[in-house]
This record gives C-alpha cells, structure tokens and sequence, in this order.
C-alpha cells in the first residue's frame, strides 16, 4: 500500500482547460484509460522529455508538435500500451492518434501532442483510441482533474492529483497537476508522466525554463527502480486566463510561480515514490557538504538503487553497513571515507570510518520501524547539498514486475 | 536453487598448498567459517581487489603486506563478518588476526593475507578466530579444497572449486580455485573471494599481469545485484612446486596458463551467478559489434541490472521491451536504436527500431522456459564484442536479502 498518501479530494479547475475521459479498452476492459485534455487558444505549453535512446513514439511526435505548432490546443494520453520501441509504425499510430482528435476538435493534427504509457514493444491499438475519443470529448468539462487522474494510471494503487493557489500581484493563481507512475521510475530529464496547468500567462522561453527547474527539483530526484522509462514526459500548460498580465522576465513573479509550480511538481514526484511499486517505506536521502551536486548525486543514487539497502529497509533491519557499501563504490574516487557521517534521522550511525562510539542497534531499530525515514550523509567536502527520494524493494515488487503482462 | 550449478566432487590438490579449517563460531554455532592456506617458501602471490571507497580492513592489510613482505607463507579467511565499515579497529583486528596465525605458523605477521566475508559495520571478533586457529592447522592437509570451499561460503547454497590440468612444455600443471560469492556481486577489479593455485613457477609481474586479465575475463563480467562488495579479492597462488621452470616473459607458455586459469576463473565466476541469490535463471548477454568494450559494458550492464528486465525472466514472461528500455537508458548518447538487433537465444526479436516482423510471442516463451538463456545484442556500429553473465531477481532474493541478518 502507499506510503502515508492518501487518494486526491480536490483538484481545482484550471480556467481554460477542459478535460474527459473514456474506457477504450486498450488493455483492460472497463476501465478510464484514455484522456483528452483541451487548451484554450493563446496557452503555452513547455516541457521535459525522457532521455532513453529507445525513445516512444509518442515522445518523437509530442517534441515535433511542440516544435512546429502555432498553439498547441489539445492533449491526448492513453495507458496499457506505451507504444514504445514500435519503429515507424509506432509514429505513424502516433500521428494517426492526433489526426483522430484533431478532427473531433476543429484544430491541426500538429496542434496535438500525444502520450502513451503502457507495455513496451506492443503495437498501439489505434482503432480501439479512436473509437474511445468521441466518449472522452464528450465528457469534457473543467471539473474533471480528479478523473483525469485516475485515466493515467497504470499499476499505480492511488491516483496522484494535487492543487495550489498563490497570490500574484494580487492576482490569485491557480496551479493544478496531476501525474502517474510506480515503477521504471528514475526519471532523466522528466517522470513517467506528468501535467501541471496554471491560469498566470507565462512567456514561452521562461515557461520552458520554470519546467526544467522545477524538473530538476523534483523528478529527477526521484527513484523506485533505476529503470529510465521510453515515456517519461512532464509537461507545464500556461493558459494565461488569469487576470495576471504574462509574465515575460525572470523577476519577482516569475519566482514565486517557480516556487509555487515546484511545491505542487516535488509533491506529485514525492507521491510516485510514495506509491513506488511495493513500497513499504518513504526513504528521504540527504546528502550534505558534497563539492557538487555531481558527487552528491552518484552518492545518493548509489544508496537508493543498491537493492541490498532497499531489501533492508524493507525488514526494517538496520543492517546499515550496507549503507557504507554503497557510498564506497558510488564512484566518487577519492572519497575519505573516515570524514562523513552517517545519520539514520537523528541518530548518529558511523563515522571515522566506523560504527560511531555512541551507536545503539536499538536506536537503528526505533526508526527502521518508521514508514518515513530520512538517510543523512555528512560528506564534510564541501557546501553543496542535494536531496533524493526512494522507497524500498519488497516481496510485491517483485510480484507486481512478475505478472505486470498477465 | 543453483541454476544447473552442482556441488564440486573433485578439486585436485596443488603441491606447496595445506588447507585447514575450523568451525570458530564467528556468526553461527557449528559450521566451517575460518580456513587456513598455507603456502611453501617460495610461493608467489598476485591479487586484484575491490575499489569500494570503503574496502574493508582486511583489503588494506592484506595489500600492505602484499607490497612488504618478502615472501607471502599463508591466507586466513573468515566469514560472518567482513571486518568492513569498521575505521581503525577493524585494522588493529586484522593485524591481531596475522600475529595470531603467525604465532603458529613460525612466521612473520607480514607475510600472511588476511580475508573476511560476512556482515559489515560489526567488530571482528578476533578473539573467536585466535581460538579457532589452533585446530585449522592442525588439520592442514593438501587434500583439503573442497572443505576449504565449504568453509569461505555465507549465503551461498553450493560450494564453488574446480581443477583444471594443462601440458606446458611437457610439464603437467595443476590449477585448482574456489571462490564463494552470491549476493553483493558486482565485482569491480575482482569477485567476492576466490582463490586460485597453480604449481607453476610464475614472475611476480607475470603473475600479476595474469591475476588481472583473468579477472577481466571473468569476475569482471558477472553481475548479480550490482552491489560492488567492500571485500571482494581475487588471488593467484603459484607455488613453482612442478618441474617446469618459472615462466618469465610472456610467451607461449604463459599464454597457456592464463588461458587456463582464466577457464578456471570463468567458471567460478559463472558459479557465483548459477548460485546468484534466489536465482532461477542464469543469463547471458552478448553484445556485439560495439565501437568499445566501455559502451558494450555499459549496455550489458543496463540489462543486467535493471530489476524490470530480472523479474520478467524470473516469471519467464518474454516482456522483452523492457530490454529495449534498459539499452536506451544505458548512457551511449549517439546509440542508433533503428541499427540495433536484439535476439533471445536464436529468436530475432527486435531490429529497425521496434519488434522484428518475424517474431512470435510463442518463440520468446519457449526460449523464457529455459534456465539458461543468451540474450543477444547485435549494436552494428563496430567490431568490438563482450559478455556479461546474471541471474534473474526472485521473491528469494528479497526473502533472503530481508532476512540476512537475523
């Protein structure tokens, strides 16, 4: 079960976005996994893109519209099937996807960016999302974040859904965001799949450059499995329908959008992890006195991948050497081990190379039993700090990754 | 269970080489956790080690004496603690622990190798192993291989020694290795333990230059968990106890021996993965026709490591496009993923960028049905090969991973 998350009460309407949701039957029966989420003329759209190589078509396709359109008016996403490592025919069940709502809408198939998640190597069922589009346009209203969140998911237990208002020059913004995803989660420029609107009118160029940022602060710092997904896409929509005149310099306003866009990002990123396929337990992993965010980085990532710690973490045994094993072969190559510190919340594990004098097991045990728990290393190189979220590897995990196709 | 992995019947001994052991009650009661090796003057001694930051105790030990003493006489290993993650208490023991033996052997301190295996971050209990030493050497015998590799095992279900013998020069020459390894593996410079003897004279630089080799043949390309142990140390015994004079350059005869103690290697590499933790498969990954060995190992690793990729041949679930996912995430930035061919096996499963045409869901689940199984990556953008071998990822690995210290 997640993690001290609790499904989503209340996503606010974003004005100028309007979205709806079908059951097309792509992988199961019966269930939302189709939604179409329309945009308002004049709305900015930006966004980060997975890194992966094997690329899904739908990311090919999404980077060219985004690229090429005059105003983006509509997205399109369907689960069970990411239609990924496809080849050409992947990009043409991409396009055809678009043409398809494209003409249920009234606008250009490249105003269109489309997504996809699912089971990779599968042809798109195109006929099946064409079939299911009209259902989901005709359903579109406002108030439709909470369901729109829940047509995202794939073997997530809890839909992800969470609202922020912040006054901006006395105006009152609206930010709404949604996401999905539970495992192939170690998002490298992006997560598996993410949405967050705002009402403010932002500029294009600082639009592109408040996504990143909040990217960088939020999911990819996250990690379940170490496994980049073909389809990781975050993506930040401006309609600018607030009173608030566009944003256009990187000043006071700009700044707290950031901020506000970031809390509502790092908490959709926190709340993947927090539903991390068969997690048992919230990992915070915080790294200290690094000389880079480089080092603090591979440090960080080597702990939260390293499936003998998350096992552990999983027993609650505070079987905390391998914690140090960890460090040691993170590839930070001239490491003085005997300078950090380790810390397991507030108590002091090892240092000078060692077990610290003042260690009691009971103490790891205390808060090894603890659903939240916060990894803290003191690497005393340096002023930079960065911080990590993870959760542990149980027998469900496993499960869930053994039968994911059945 | 051990994939098609059965326990050693023979392991032949190697003149200048007594092995005695002990049950000395380190972890558990009643079971073999401390051995002896005893080498005749005149042996050479070559090893690589781990490059974890934090290398346990005995790794600095034993490389200091490595470099100081003028001949080494004898190695003494313990598992059910790695005497790693222990600051400068942990040295102190390791040397108290070669005092120990030296005291009874008649030799310098220096001139013994010490080795641990086992839980980190706990204090060595050297007064456990002074008492256990007596009885190892009392039953030093040369016969004694295969309960030497009985004794260096921890969550290994199978113990792992071979022999192998090749002519050189009209000179039969033994080789004889065990090693021990099943979690915690992903070797870097060398594997968990493993020892290997050979009666050969060798140079000490050859010696060294052959250690190495051998070792990028074969621990180096093993993978379990890509946890890089703190204690990992691979050894190279020649005791010059046959009739054929020392090899000194790097001819024929040398390449004769690295060829076969590499064998040697190989196979107890393989071992450690056959009985990798909770393994039901054992995997092969072939890559082929990289511009570099750095971007073949890069991809090969990226498979073996990703748990998606584990846990679908764990269920046998030919869910291959996860393979795909990890060769587009593995770090080659100007990887052309529309070159590329997968196969399973035979079965040509992935080229032009999505599913091959000729491939049937059918021909991946008989090949899934194997317990040992190639994957194979044909990249097609140079003429350089490698091979890495892991293990599928089971409920038992989490079960045992949950449990190991309890």
């Amino acid at each position: 079960m997640p993690v001290n998350l609790n499904p989503p009460v209340l996503a606010l309407p974003v004005k100028g976005v309007s979205l709806g949701f079908a059951c097309a039957n792509i992988k199961r029966e019966n269930r939302k996994d189709l939604l179409v989420m329309e945009l308002c003329a004049g709305t900015k759209v930006a966004g980060v893109f997975t890194t992966n190589r094997f690329c899904a078509a739908p990311v090919i396709v999404a980077k060219e519209h985004l690229a090429q359109a005059d105003g983006i008016r509509a997205l399109v996403i369907n689960t069970g099937n990411a239609n990924a490592g496809t080849g050409e025919q992947g990009l043409q069940d991409a396009r055809a996807t678009c043409d398809a709502l494209a003409g249920l809408l009234g606008c250009q198939s490249n105003q269109i960016l489309p997504y996809s998640t699912g089971v990779i190597m599968e042809p798109l069922p195109v006929a099946k999302i064409a079939a299911g589009l009209p259902a989901a346009v005709a359903n579109m209203v406002a108030d439709n974040w909470l369901n729109a969140a829940e047509a995202i998911m794939t073997t997530d237990i809890v839909a992800k859904a969470i609202s922020k208002q912040v006054m901006v020059d006395g105006v009152n913004i609206t930010i709404t965001g949604i996401a999905k995803g539970s495992g192939m989660i170690h998002p490298n420029m992006a997560t598996m799949l993410g949405y967050i609107a705002t009402d403010a009118a932002i500029a294009q160029p600082l639009l592109q450059q408040m996504v990143t940022t909040a990217a960088n602060r939020s999911f990819n710092c996250i990690t379940v499995d170490g496994d980049t997904s073909t389809n990781d896409a975050l993506m930040l929509i401006a309609t600018g329908k607030s009173a608030l005149p566009e944003v256009n310099v990187a000043g006071a306003a700009y700044n707290t959008l950031l901020d506000a866009v970031s809390e509502v990002a790092i908490f959709l990123a926190q709340a993947i992890v927090r539903d991390g396929e068969g997690a048992t337990k919230f990992i915070t992993i915080a790294m200290e006195g690094g000389r880079d965010e480089v080092e603090c980085k591979k440090i960080g990532y080597a702990i939260a991948h390293s499936p003998l710690v998350k096992t552990a973490f999983f027993a609650s045994d505070p079987n905390l050497g391998r914690i140090l094993a960890a460090i040691g072969y993170a590839g930070v190559d001239d490491l003085d081990v005997s300078a950090l510190q380790l810390y397991l919340d507030d108590v002091l594990v090892a240092e000078k190379g060692g077990r610290a004098a003042s260690y009691q097991e009971e103490d790891g045990q205390r808060v090894m039993q603890q659903s939240d728990i916060t990894i803290r290393v003191v690497l005393g190189r340096g002023a930079v700090n960065a911080t990590l979220w993870t959760c542990d590897f149980s027998y469900d995990y496993v499960k869930i990754n053994a039968s994911y196709r059945s």
